[in-house]
């Protein structure tokens, strides 16, 4: 039998694995009268600990256009994890009624937690600020779909660049295809942490770093806008000084080029003018189609109804102790979000990540500890 | 293609119309068997930012007898409205999971502003205190089949008839049929409006207004309770005064015809006592069962999977700009409860609908501006 | 036409029904390809006026898996009754629109007024503190699959044993078969209450109290476990005191037969080790999925899709009135968690129980009155 595979992380899935998902996306737009029923009997337990509309109607529309069935709960309050059940308990519970499982839960590493004890396919559907690999995945097809490649790219990422999972991901997904360079358009306050910038210098990939998006937009094939959230700002009145600069409006958008795609993880608020809409480089709605087709795919991945890919690296997340020679259980991890300072008995675990350093990262949350030498 | 249709007031269908809708959840009584796989690989969207289980679930059960399946979210806490989504944000990307949508929404005028944007049919499942079209319907559909006609009848309405929608549009819908008599039976505080009389009087419709509800009974064909709130009242004293004179009793009943109907829209709290349940007479519970037939007919209608009635004016509510010639868009909406006063970058649009008098309506929740001269 | 049959408690079957439940179960387990489509064109409604993740998610498993589709809501806040509406209505209501209800509701004797005047089938999934049949059903099931018997056991019942409805309903139904020995443990404060033993007595069941799970452990063939609520305790230090004595570990474990069975309704908090998962006697995630085919015969059966076994009794819940000689009307319920206590216009019923002592019971929680002579 195959080992279960999971997606925790977008980098738990090789290239090869990512390009099979986009082809098999495509061919469900192309043929969906060819799918609608490979999962018959088949169920999705949906389990959003906390809410997000958009994620988990994609979820479930992806299940039932696939002819399969699809239960669940769309936020803790109906859960037992108000009467204090383990996210491990509810998971492994939950796997005796559904076929696969996609997850989001406030805490970080809470799927790879649940992954360690499930009996059937997770999908991390968002970790809290941590990982949120099918919004990458989204974001893969739907460029891959406007502009016909994922190489050879000008990528603009404008906004909230230090707390926005969804850019980091992106861009941990865009350095595996060649010659793409990022623009990084935000404030002083929310610039690119310095260890994804690390991570852009090591693939030898280029990257600017500017402050206003005019300036940057006439060179982008891609604009990737997120929202500035008013609290991540140092005052109320650097935000209001700034937070217009951040809006993408039909002036802003002239000197772009005409092909240029306009992408956001949505729900938007308001750093896109609702006149932007109807501008043939918005691309944002479309997301939200391509997002229901890659989840389609994976979902067929998952459950070994297409055929595999090229010896995926995968599903790490469920079994942290694979590479035990490198793994120790004796830090504690001081990331007060991350699902070990909730979750009841687990082990608190730490891998080497950087040697010369010094540097451990926790196995769930990847929270790092420096070792004093 | 055929112009998208949605449903946002009773008055957007012709009357030729609801006969066909009527005509058809006959059929789907008759014969269920015929329709159990209609809708296969059909998806409703139930969105309802407010709660409501007896409309959701009637529509979810009118979905899934048509052998479609349904998703969707049952509050606003469990959707992206808490992270500030506008309404045609989240009913523009639901369109991409599903055939058609059902929307309730607490504000006035909300699926109207979402029908704008939309690629799939939305049915209006209520907006506030504003329309409610599905519960007319379902009234249209349980007279027809207990009485045998929507024409020469006798219509008592009871209980709050200020705010109570349910009535306003009962009205409106009936007003289409010939001979229809009203009987207006509330206390003072909560009498019919003056601009439904109004309608009343300009369709030729005879109508009285009494205050006691046990001199009324004798005369009706059918009577429509609804349900008296304590906080509409000027006093509690008042309240406490008048509520038993509004509450349907065995006694009541005694005086009324041996085939007249008691129908209420539900929830009733007290405002029927139990003990009339079972009178022959008591038809509000089989009127859920007729909720569900004719939302089975109207969503087939709005999915072409039936043919059409005569050229309906109907899907209005979605494209406000039809009449441009007499819409004005410098004019704000004062209605705190309009779709107008939260919703981003929403064009404010009203409507001349009384030249003399210089009376222009909010296109969104009907609100009133009166031109000064 | 056969008289709609509910499950309420779990003595509404005979020994002959859960058998032949039991029965079913197995086969499903055996060849589920035989069932998949057996519920075809069905509808569940999950009704649950309080929230319970996994007794609502097997229930909707257990129909999805028949073939049937599955509506309803997971709170009362997304349901009518927060606008006052009773139990009996709401229930229904929703008769129209699903052919079997499973209901939870927080008050006691809530299904026994909703099945009073429902057209369908009602399972009750747990009414408060009072009755969970279908959890029974799944600890009966998981004993007779994992020891072959329901007879000749030694069972240990530990934790809160006088709060505790789980285990009272597993003391009536083990009752019924021969030669059932049970073993009480529990701190002082939660000792088994003295009608239980009453019954266990007049059984002629053999039952010891101890309060060490140490000293009991060797001798048992089952232990269910239960948790035990801190509040529960007259004081905080009695708790602390206590509390590891009542935890199940690895170190507990090792004295007990290697055949011996763990059991436990679930949610588990801390009341069992994460460490005891992997021993084989752990069948607590096992009976998780007991529950789910467990239901699946109890859906079948109440639907009539098999065979009927030896005339039960059943139903009982739903007709209080039937032996009317011995019911009194006159008898007000003290228990203010009774669903009396809320539902509009439900008369007070209480039969005789033990006419020697004036002993009368509340037909819905079945609160005690004693008759002064």
């Amino acid at each position: 039998m195959d080992k279960i595979r999971n997606l925790i992380n977008i980098t738990d899935l090789t290239v090869e694995e990512i390009n099979l998902l986009i082809e098999t996306a495509d061919d469900i737009e192309a043929n969906p009268e060819k799918y609608r029923d490979v999962c018959a009997h088949k169920k999705l337990a949906t389990l959003f600990f906390e809410p997000s509309t958009r994620t988990r109607l994609s979820f479930e529309a992806a299940m039932l256009e696939l002819g399969g069935s699809v239960l669940g709960f769309s936020d803790a309050g109906s859960s037992s994890s108000t009467k204090g059940e383990s996210v491990r308990d509810t998971i492994r519970i939950v796997g005796n009624y559904a076929d696969i499982i996609a997850m989001r839960h406030p805490r970080e590493g809470a799927p790879i937690a649940a992954a360690q004890k499930t009996v059937v396919p997770i999908i991390n559907a968002g970790d809290g600020g941590h990982f949120h690999p099918t919004q990458t995945l989204t974001d893969l097809l739907t460029i891959s779909r406007k502009k016909g490649r994922l190489d050879d790219l000008t990528v603009g990422l404008c906004g909230d660049l230090k707390f926005g999972r969804t850019v980091h991901s992106l861009v941990d997904a865009m350095l595996r295809y060649e010659n793409v360079r990022f623009v990084l358009i935000s404030p002083d306050e929310l610039k690119m942490p310095e260890y994804v910038k690390d991570k852009m210098n090591a693939a030898g990939a280029k990257w600017t770093e500017v402050e206003g998006l005019e300036e940057a937009i006439p060179d982008l094939d891609i604009l990737y806008m997120t929202r500035i959230q008013k609290e991540r700002f140092d005052s109320a009145e650097e935000y209001e000084r700034l937070k217009d600069s951040y809006v993408l409006d039909t002036e802003k958008l002239k000197p772009a080029k005409s092909d240029m795609i306009v992408l956001h993880p949505l729900p938007r608020v308001n750093e896109i003018s609702v006149e932007v809409d109807d501008d043939p480089r918005a691309c944002y709605f479309y997301q939200a189609l391509c997002g229901k087709h890659i989840r389609m795919a994976l979902i067929l991945y998952l459950l070994n109804l297409i055929p595999k890919a090229g010896a995926g690296s995968a599903s790490g997340g469920g079994s942290p102790e694979t590479n035990a020679a490198v793994l120790r259980d004796d830090i504690c991890c001081a990331n007060p979000k991350c699902i070990t300072s909730t979750e009841q008995e687990l082990k608190h675990l730490f891998r080497l990540t950087d040697e010369k350093r010094g540097i451990y990262r926790c196995v769930y949350c990847d929270g790092e500890h420096v070792e004093e030498k």
